[in-house]
């Protein structure tokens, strides 16, 4: 079993101690200790390896199948003796540009938390890291934890939303060149808007329990200091959304602009062709009249009649082309 | 009427006991003994047969006209013996790619519960056997089974919401193919979205009064101790609402790209039907001057005028055709 | 003055009594007796006619005003004796798919409900028959009257309701059937969301007032048990509010499969005439090449040279036509 | 200064008596009698001219300072001593099909009612003489005068808003004519919208303020009784913003109409021009090929042989002619 | 460090005094004085420089980290024993019609205030100056100046929102000129529309925030009377928002006109040129049948039949030529 916990510690006034290896008495000796906590990490645990966690800290029955399936919502859900609640962090592929999306659990209670990943993208290890190195924030309890997770994974949120602004400036760069569009750009931008949907699911829904977190009301296990901090989270998660929702509209109203140009497009390249056509169908139809075959047709008995026709078809040709030149249609 | 009775039986600390046949009697006996109730179950009773189940139970007389026909929405209808709730599921029907929507009434009142079931679609009997294999759920009493039939119709939703992604991927594959869009393209994302309101009639409505029955202000009749699992179904029907929100938005997606596509594959076969046109339309025209019967045409005696003439026509062809291959018309 | 007056009479413990012509005994002769009430039914009454009734009653001032003059929105006015609602009927108009408003004004007091109708539309005749067909009803005095005029029109805007889906299957029917897209049909969807529209305005703002009459805050002159009865009305109402909200977006998205659809067509159609266009033009290029005058052209003289140019056209047609039918352009 | 002051009198008891030139002794004498207030009207002060009003007043310096600078939003704004409202009339200017909005700002406080006109549009003369004309509305204070200017100008409104309705219903006219829509219809629906959107920004905010003013909560200096008036204008405004929103949505649908039009009339005319260009190449590509110089083409000599081939060219124009008008291309 | 305190002062009943050079000095003195403040204020400090002065003051480590890094949401953050406050200031540069923003945090205590100003377009001097002016208002204290920023923040916002409406003016003049639109009316509306966007980021979120002072609820360090100050600003935002939430709706609604204007433009120029080919397709196709080889054609042999065919070919085109005309094609 030990394969799927990833680090387990016990933090006593901040700093990390090496507990015992066997959960139970883990939890027991941080119980024991006024301030001190266990935290344990988990990546993708089977039905089986997790029943043993689950048992030991009585997480709740549902939370549990929660964690075990993925494909959740962000939420926060707030049981008689632990805290639940799933982040969704995502990882931006850049040679795809496509968004991925892992999972994140985090059970929370008295002096334990449980965290819980699946599929990549979510930043613990390196959470636990910079944690460790601050013993001020760690002394705060598992509340320090989800807070660094939710901070961790909106910081990331940032990131990602910023690599999408830059793809949206590509896309309107490609999109409003000359000759830019081409029959793949509806689908292009098409795409995009799934991304940037599919980044949505991760961001939108844990606004409402990061406000939960940060609000007046208070909920339980959580540090009544530890609320600016969940705030600021919240404020860069609204601004998150916001640039994401601003991106949503400008990709429609870029698809709408697109249609647009290829209207325009289509109408210039019909007044251009038609031009051209027209060029062509004056000297057709003047010589088509000089190839009848009337007996008495005297113009084709003058000697410099076929040089002056000639001429004057490659005037007519000329007068259209600079007609046409002028109106705008070449 | 037994007919209509599919399945009854009275059900004590979580076990299933075969009670008296006669529903007054069964009725006695269950709020004879303290924590049992009875579970009657019916399949589109009509209104005689309605009758005689609604005026044993007492049942509200507007609950029972909503019982009896069909097309109502989902809802929660708290009258002062007994709950009445209305559920929507729905099945999916792959040879057609449709969804189709049945109706699941819920009686429930101090020491009974009564459904009725409406079409297909209502996976009423594999609950009940579910539920008496888990006497733990059963002994929360006629709660456990609303919750039950809630978390089957959502689990079942979350598949058809799946099935539904499944189908708008093959769309988008199919739409954006190379010459994938056709006639009929518009009409089938327009039918596709026709099942997603459908599916959303059912879906959406039924988010409130789950969240009541989640909720911290308590409904009659309602366990307590079930809110977290109401919470749960809450949680997934939420979820099945925005992946069909997002689904919605995306095929209004799919035809704006459908529209600019077909925009510029209609410029594109402009071009290259011109281009071919451009290329007729010069040896046509040279043609035409040579055909023209002058007396004094010097070119028409030389001898090898014809050649050069023809070889000039073939000249300006390619000519012609390289200049739209390089400008990307051809 | 009694043309405009309906009907009129007192009902007492549930059943019609004839009492006093003059209005003024009526009301004194149901206010003596306690449970006893006087139903006046008048139809587009003057300001004159309807002044003696409104004084006689003590009805507000503006609640007056607006029941002479239409055109009124739907709406519940709580004044200090007396209720004031607006109800616009709706009727289906089948012959032209049309949607025509009535309107139905509500005054109802301690022992008085005076019913103002304009327009057709309103049921109130059928209503005032089957309530007197139903003393246990109509033995909630006023408020029964009240709720049996909602629960009636909101029945007839489920059914007009059902019309206008129809007639949505019927448009569909249409837009997508091959050359089914004429130059009206823009015109006729475009006629059928005003017609959607006009149809949310009689049943969009009664959610409100009705929702209010359900409601737990309760209204004065309302009987507290007939709440079930108006919540029953709500739902239904919500439905229809769902239904043909769900209309005007279908409606708004037939539109645009429409516009997408045509693009199709067009781009079909050119592909179609440029590919018949091509298989003339080359046959005319080749004829103009063998028009030419030139002296020494040594193919004019061979015996075949004709009839082998002829095939060799017949040839290329047919090759283009094959060229074109294998790529889907004919 | 008294050229800017139109109007100004006590009432006192519901009647105008004539009272001190000098608004200070004015306002004195209002102040000692009970129930007596001075109403003074002003039209575009300057700001010199107003400093001696708002003065004498002691109205709010932020208040005073938006009564001199026009392009207000509708509000109500509470200070301690007085209340000041902004209501922006608005007038329809039939020869162009245009509207205008004025400004009107009150101040309102225990014994004086000042009224600021900006721009026309304002009916203040008019609601003066209809007020004079009903002592019993005037008998309740100042707020009498504010109800009378609000309800005029929401009256306005409703007319304004029938205007508008009349212009949509020229427009759908003109659009769904047969040939009707021309360049300038989009320009024509644009212009539309923005007038709509400018009426909104008179109508939409007043809608605010007026619920404050109708609301139980209650507003000082507003008598209790007043409010079923207030409500009135509220139920008038919701109407008027109904409507309005109504108008903005049907122009949106009119032009997506519009729209879907222009693709049909395009494609109607693709085929017509088609089917003619067809009907003329057949003959010609015909005569090219009789025009041929081969010496051995045997149908030249043949004497019938010219007015057959005249004829099979004519046989087959009318017969294309008859297959495009059977598929409706002509 | 100075450099980057742009200035510092202590104001004492409204007027300025220059204080010790040293902060911690100053803001003793002022703590000293009961009713003075200090005013730093700052440009684009580094970490370090910031330090010294949040110590100094006590500020709060969050919102220390957010004055550092731009890019913040306009907010304002109320912690135990200062506020927090974000504004962006907006700069419209004409030469390119781009609208540019800048930060400003504001951190408020009980008798200091610190403005960190980042990037241009904070009038921050000015405003300094403009209330050293105002020692009515500087008696406020800190509140005054916070008051004063947002003012000119907004009264700026008021500014940028009237070019953008010039602009979107220009524009509408643009695009339905005749002839108006090219192939970049799209990427300007485009354009302009993520102006509009940008700009919006900046005066959305701050009606929040600017709400909130206004409210009755009271904020902490905030003067009760400068209340109707921030209902000002809160107006004046408003109606920004609103006017540019117009814009932004406005641009959708111009890049639809095009977008149908485009389609009628193109059919209008469709039908232009068919016309002139069908002028020329007559001519051409009468000297084909004239031009072919047939050894009996009799009409060859007259006299006139040259000039009677060329006659009859001109009153072709002609009759072609009026045809079109009247049907407006031409």
């Amino acid at each position: 079993m030990h394969a799927v916990i990833v680090d387990s510690a016990i933090y006593r006034d901040g700093r990390r101690t090496e507990g015992p290896d066997d959960l139970s008495d883990a939890l027991g000796e941080a119980r024991a200790t006024g301030d001190a906590f266990l935290w344990v990490g988990l990546h993708e645990p089977t039905e089986d390896e997790f029943e043993l966690v689950s048992s030991e800290f009585g997480l709740h029955p549902l939370a549990v199948e929660d964690a075990l399936t993925a494909h959740q919502r962000p939420k926060l859900e707030v049981y008689d003796d632990s805290l639940f609640m799933v982040v969704k962090p995502v990882v931006y592929e850049p040679e795809h540009d496509t968004v991925a999306t892992g999972e994140l659990m985090i059970f929370l209670g008295d002096s334990f938390v449980v965290t819980v990943r699946h599929g990549e993208g979510a930043p613990l290890t390196a959470v636990r890291k910079r944690l460790e190195a601050e013993p001020d924030v760690l002394r705060h309890g598992p509340t320090a934890v989800m807070y660094a997770l939710c901070d961790a994974a909106v910081d990331h949120y940032v990131d990602v939303a910023g690599e999408l602004q830059t793809d949206l400036e590509e896309l309107e760069t490609e999109v409003f060149a000359p000759n830019g569009s081409t029959k793949n750009t509806a689908a292009r931008i098409y795409t995009f808007k799934r991304q940037v949907l599919e980044f949505r699911r991760a961001t939108g829904p844990l606004a409402q329990p990061v406000n939960r977190l940060a609000g007046a009301a208070g909920v339980p296990f959580v540090h009544d200091q530890s609320r600016p901090f969940f705030r600021d989270v919240s404020d860069h998660l609204t601004r998150v959304n916001e640039q994401v929702e601003g991106l949503d509209r400008l990709l429609s109203d870029i698809l709408s602009a697109h249609l647009a140009q290829m209207g325009v497009r289509q109408n210039d390249d019909m007044r251009k062709i038609s031009a051209w056509a027209a060029m062509a169908a004056v000297p057709t139809m003047v010589a088509g009249i000089y190839g009848m075959n009337f007996d008495h047709m005297p113009e084709l008995k003058w000697a410099w009649a076929y040089p002056t026709v000639v001429l004057l078809m490659a005037g007519a040709v000329l007068g259209l082309y600079r007609l046409f030149k002028r109106r705008g249609w070449l």
